[in-house]
């Protein structure tokens, strides 16, 4: 599977280190904003030894153009919300796109919904396996168990100032008021720990999370981009990816 | 729903007294292999002030009359393999069974199973709600990551000489050697505890389930009564009653 | 080493039930506050079989007279402030004390500290090994790594209103704001869980407790009554009895 | 304090980079064992942007003469056993000596403990802080409940084919055969997690260390090098410097 990358900071670079590893995905190109490194190749900047993954900045591109000198099957975006208007064009010519933006406004979000007009969309603001696991196994069973107690504890490293954005995805999925069912510990340098704890009338489940790295990020994308290939248009969850639910009762049917 | 009590120990006290306190269900009779309290009423042994669920021995009935002259909508066994002799009459005539029975033999199995050909019949030898959940959950993150490590940790009382049940069925769940991936741990007065470790690439997710005490069983023989009661002839299971599998893909197809 | 228990509700009955079990101690009368039972023996009712505890009312002795006819070597107080003011003979006789009173008020506690001058009397609202453990150990990695991030979790049943007594004693032992660092849990019908986060800079130290029954408290009471036998006279806590702090530096010096 | 380091592999690095960020701590030298390196600086190579810390190949310095023109207050070592011979001429002329090297032959170690009469010496092949409190909290609770069940949980990444030490040390410490109470899990990514369960008559114990990363070994030892520093000569070991346990009763007497 060909793909474009869009993005190339922290996150970025991990994913685009994944894909140089994986024999089923060629990374083609990358995309980012600023002329850092632009002209040279991902491949040889993270150690692979091979001039694939050429950057370009993203500005300095004629996107119509682009597109379609340098075809994809998926691009994987993992920048910022306007980074949408740059890849319409290839969007809206049938290539999938996997966006793991951490956050949408109002107006860049519609326009990523609107490509699932013309093709397969996944959006996920936390798209590792193991959160969209945990997510998903606590809905079931909440839906499973609607009268059992249930709490959500979060660990992160003391420098974190906010609530964590998963503990509060999970309080939203499982319709808890955040402030009153999220406990939120700040020690030393967890790198991220999410435990939802339900307590049934005589026995307890506990669902947990831990984090080790970031690289869990690039790990989900490929496998939402896996996933996508073979899907037909419309706008798609990681939670759907994961397959604990059938997607016809959740995708946003467009159209 | 009126309910018929097989078995009468210290889980069965436990299942009359839940169905005693719950508005939706009734007890009408228990049946138990002893001539102990023979005669009296479950309700008033376990406190309830009510003669309610009075106690026959399973030896001193005639099957055919006595399920007649005491219609219930379900039976509900907690007793031993041999029961389903005495039940046969009830169950062919389409009386729903949810079973409990924590071992059965081949011969006494197959029977279970044939009534399925008649009535709607569930059967599971670990019946509590949190451990079929945890089954479950842990078949889906399976399936979602094959790659992942899986580990199987179980504590328990120092007396108890085995390893769990619960923990075999796991394993077994998981394809996973016994031998190998079952830690068992003896410690003190713990109930039980299960856990099962996924490591995945950069992630952690670990499925936990703590027993608080045995009531848990009954808990879990009523959710399943009250799931069965609508349900078309089949063998189900309790994976199935949670629901987080269709019954369509799992259901043993008979006939 | 003979006792006598002064207390026979909940609590007081699983220490007596403890101590007609251990061939160390023997149980030589129960002081209650009323009427019930009174004439009979704490060894018949708990079904040991043996007229050993006789059960006498607290009000209808005469203190000065009963100790002397019926010596013990210590008296384990489970029962309410008040009690002091029955036992003061003994106390300044020189029989040991052991109080796990949950609560005193200013002036019970003052007497009770004032036997100290005359006999070996411990004093421990909570009164378990294993909560004192935790508590000693908190303590030492606090005063081991002060720079360490500290957060406790407490976990209880759903009905159980304010926070939990040994969470807030571990907050104070480890001087954090109780509001801001203890993190309170209602989940279906835990017993009692505590734990104790330490965020170090690159490692995290967990100290957890949980609890299965309330005979932790009779093994507690047995534990400090044997560790007292040999101690002069002075006001002992169970974390001195524990061992893991040295008597000398913090026994209250008394007179 | 001045710090002489010997040892720059990857440990070592990440100890003189630790040292460079603590104001109380001067790296005057790093000794190696390689070529590699030589003659520029450990504050140059780590970014700290000063040219403190030369390094040295150890085989091309004359120990008599360097350690005199290159004094320091201790030697922190994480190299190899061999490396005692290298600086016994400063250890034997008082210098203080930290060693963290994980695995000593007889010889060395022998050579080690000599030092111990001229110099204050402290040895530890997990030097990480957390290790040893819980190693030592561990002992703590067996003395006090040795009748209490206890079994130990380590948890590494899949690569890892053999028992961690540090699950060694604590079965040896708490005298339990590692075959039967070792517990060994080997899932994903998992840097390292050891969990000592004690199992007591109604409540349950654990003790947990998670590693969040390798640094922990640098906190460690500046941590040692700050506690040997007023100490008299003497061989001592961590659990003396983590200070819940007196040095009088553990210290080896020597001479």
């Amino acid at each position: 599977m060909r793909v474009g990358l869009i993005g190339f900071g922290k996150t970025g670079k991990m994913v685009a280190d994944t894909l140089l590893k994986e024999q089923s995905f060629s990374l083609e190109w990358v995309l980012r904003r600023t002329e850092q490194d632009v002209g040279t190749y991902a491949g040889l900047l993270l150690g692979s030894g091979q001039p694939v993954g050429q950057i370009y900045c993203a500005f300095a591109i004629d996107p119509s153009a682009f597109f379609k000198e340098h075809p994809v099957d998926v691009i994987i975006d993992f920048s910022a919300p306007q980074s949408v208007d740059i890849y319409a064009p290839a969007a809206e010519q049938g290539i999938r796109v996997v966006s793991a933006v951490s956050k949408y406004d109002q107006i860049h979000l519609e326009r990523l919904r609107h490509f699932a007009q013309q093709t397969a969309v996944l959006y996920s603001p936390n798209i590792t396996l193991g959160v969209n696991f945990v997510l998903q196994a606590a809905k079931n069973l909440r839906k499973l168990v609607p009268q059992a107690d249930v709490e959500i504890v979060e660990e992160h490293y003391r420098e974190k100032a906010e609530i964590s954005g998963t503990a509060l995805r999970l309080a939203e999925a499982l319709a808890l008021d955040p402030d009153r069912y999220i406990n939120s510990l700040r020690v030393g340098s967890v790198v991220g720990r999410h435990e939802v704890v339900f307590g049934l009338n005589h026995e307890t489940i506990r669902i947990v999370h831990e984090s080790v790295d970031r690289a869990a990020f690039a790990e989900g994308a490929l496998f939402a981009a896996q996933w996508l290939s073979d899907k037909p248009k419309g706008f798609y969850t990681m939670e759907e990816a994961i397959g604990l639910e059938r997607a016809d009762e959740e995708a946003d049917a467009l159209g």
